[in-house]
């Protein structure tokens, strides 16, 4: 289908798009650059990318697919240093896990270019981040969220349709808006407060103690507190509206679920419990609403 | 090792105590009982008791270890239920997850007849409750902590410990109080902490949309969130002052957190995350410490 894919970011999210690529048939080459020498160097060790790139924009240069896959607050200056090879024969996408502010950084950088770029947003992810843990499963039956601008060109989008659906993900269209107050709601927050009980345990001076007694529930609640900083630091910053509007609701939740403990409410406590652990137990994951 | 194994409670943690001691072959008959006469029908159905008892006394009567594997709340009543049959030649535990409440309740209710009573805490468990959920491999490789009382007979101890190293978990002791307050911090606070995120979700019109969206991160972090709701009505209300104590420590973090997106300080919001996700990432479930 592609002859050249030019990768931006050789991490987990865009190696293991490479892999994929690969994997479906779906690319002949890939040439890879990372801002560090030595993680593009990985790749080309591990064969996720062909040939390495001196820079962004040579990564670009002859290819027919380009993935921006570098932390959300670098995605703009990687639009300014690849902006003059943007043009609407080439498909460009990124993998930001916020839409509105690339939409931003699109419409501001790229200006009339932009309509080659088609925003997505792969719902998927590991604890682990770096190319070392990039993985030709990572996006098979995840979602992924594309947010075209109003300008993006449609055969770009149903061009990036295929793709995903090629390498085994559901794709699904929203606007920036709608993006990233969902995603405020479902990640975003639980990744802050995965964050703020972490540190919680760690300020008191019995935590090595409690850490060693921890056990599955700990594990998986906790799973996401080991996301690579640099990621999650952009995400909160960039959505910082919807993520503090969410958190509001569930300080909210918080406050009358304590307010039960100080009261010895165990009548009204079960039945808050009851009606949130049938709501998680009907939740399937992968399993989107038909609408 | 022992003859008769009376099970008061045939749920999840009972049913698979049962399987476990079965497979083991540390006991040769099994006789349950379960408030519910239904649940008692299905684990006899199942093979996890070989008898039913038509009360909690007689699920006692002729047993050499006795489980008592019901909601905390309802340990004290079970106690009055059979206390005249408790004896030194008998080991009694339960499997609660609260642990003071559990020995005020044998203290006030056994009395002298308490020193047969090994207060047990077994840290596994499933979102999934009930008998059909039943695992002999529940308890496999997980921490299972003693908290006796002052007057509990060592040699019962450490048959206690015998039995389940025998069904290979690793035994620990405690005082009831080191016991509820790091439960309160590592898996007390993480289910009120998902219960109150959940409720935050479903409050909102467009839940559903959310919940369609979700993905792996969100569905390990809400695991807990599908637990009993009468099993976590008691732990929550039991240990509640440790519960609001740590949830005090959480609310000062997550403060904490949510100005450093007010005040969109990248800098220090990354550098709090990298100690959080190292710390994460160096943690290891059944890895206790040394001491």
């Amino acid at each position: 289908m592609f002859k050249q894919l030019g990768l931006i970011g050789c991490g987990l999210m865009g190696g293991s798009f490479a892999l994929a690529m690969k994997q479906a048939g779906l690319v002949e080459r890939v040439i890879g650059y990372s801002k560090s020498p030595s993680t593009t160097e990985r790749a080309k060790q591990l064969g996720v990318i062909d040939q390495s790139a001196e820079s962004a924009l040579l990564a670009v240069s002859g290819a027919d697919i380009v993935l921006i896959a570098v932390p959300v607050a670098a995605t703009d200056a990687t639009f300014r240093a690849i902006r003059h090879l943007v043009s609407p024969d080439v498909l460009f996408m990124d993998v930001g896990s916020t839409k509105r502010d690339v939409v931003d950084a699109a419409r501001r950088s790229l200006k009339e270019r932009a309509v080659a770029f088609v925003p997505a947003h792969p719902v998927a992810g590991k604890e682990l981040s770096g190319v070392q843990h990039a993985d030709a499963q990572l996006y098979r039956d995840r979602q992924v969220i594309l947010t075209p601008l109003p300008q993006t060109l449609p055969t770009l989008v149903e061009k990036a349709r295929a793709v995903w659906t090629g390498i085994g993900a559901h794709v699904r269209l929203m606007t920036p808006e709608a993006h990233d107050a969902a995603f405020a709601a479902v990640s975003h927050l639980p990744h802050l407060l995965a964050f703020a009980y972490f540190t919680g345990i760690l300020q008191q001076p019995e935590s090595e103690d409690f850490l060693a007694l921890a056990g599955p529930g700990f594990r998986d609640f906790t799973r996401i507190a080991a996301s690579d900083p640099a990621v999650w630091r952009d995400i909160l910053i960039a959505n910082r509206e919807e993520v503090l509007r969410q958190s509001e609701y569930f300080r909210g939740a918080l406050g009358v679920l304590e307010q039960t403990l100080r009261d010895c409410q165990g009548e009204s406590l079960e039945a808050l419990v009851q009606g949130i652990s049938e709501a998680r137990a009907q939740w399937r994951l992968g399993a989107p609403r038909r609408s």
